[in-house]
């Protein structure tokens, strides 16, 4: 790991997702988003009170930090999340280009109350040929101009 | 597959991502979600352009069509989509319990013009600990009363 991970920093994650609870606003799962040593984004599960499958505790922080630091890199940052990500807030842990991953429960212990987080991984493990949710690929030949336009532009800014 | 795609739906998101290409407001993707034959959400991707590297087309066509019909579940619909879903946007695919999906350009094109999509499914195959983003537990014992809180709550919403 990166650096010396601080306990203070979980202990919120896990107090944001226990009060998340209480409150009613959404499931058991908090994130906070750590830069230098201070706190640049902290979020809570919002997806039933937000009509929102994507509001994760992890992407909602990772929305936040990025607001808050107006960048859409968060390099240098770490992150704690008092539930291992699941494969949608993992792989936008990557995007983010975060430090490092610091977890409360495990996507076992995810599993004993009833969320997919460990099934998820078992799918990605999977062919796409051999997933439950189906996919099939369409206009491959013309959906190519998408990525040919992406190379052709000279000012593009990429991430 | 549930239902016969119809092209024009993917034709849709393949223009949408050289719109967003041309207009310089994001990366070569969109994706349009669909509802029994209406589009009921559809984006491109606006990770620069809004400072969020969650913001792929497909994360944004799911919010937009939650919002849309104020529901936290898209069983019933279909997502036509320019490109392959990366392993966030999958992930967001299961959560939003979508019937299927269409993809144009697959991950091995994407990965030809400077996109992850392919990488980060390899890292999915992965175990925890060979992973390239470092990942610890902690806490574990006290991360449970989050789990323990929710197992508790009798009037709590699943999702």
């Amino acid at each position: 790991m990166p650096k010396d991970p601080n306990p203070i920093f979980m202990k919120r994650a896990i107090e944001l997702a226990t009060e998340n609870v209480r409150s009613g606003a959404g499931g058991p799962f908090a994130a906070v988003i750590v830069k230098d040593g201070a706190v640049v984004g902290e979020a809570a599960n919002t997806v039933t009170a937000t009509n929102d499958p994507t509001a994760h505790g992890e992407i909602n922080a990772i929305r936040k930090a990025c607001a808050a630091l107006g960048v859409f890199s968060l390099a240098g940052c770490e992150m704690y999340t008092s539930c291992e990500p699941c494969p949608m807030c993992l792989a936008a842990s990557y995007w983010a280009r975060l430090d490092a991953i610091y977890f409360g429960n495990d996507c076992e212990a995810a599993a004993r109350v009833g969320f997919d987080d460990s099934f998820l991984y078992q799918e990605f493990k999977r062919d796409r040929a051999d997933r439950s949710l189906p996919s099939q690929q369409l206009m491959r030949d013309e959906a190519w101009d998408n990525f040919q336009a992406w190379h052709d532009k000279p000012d593009k800014i990429e991430y």
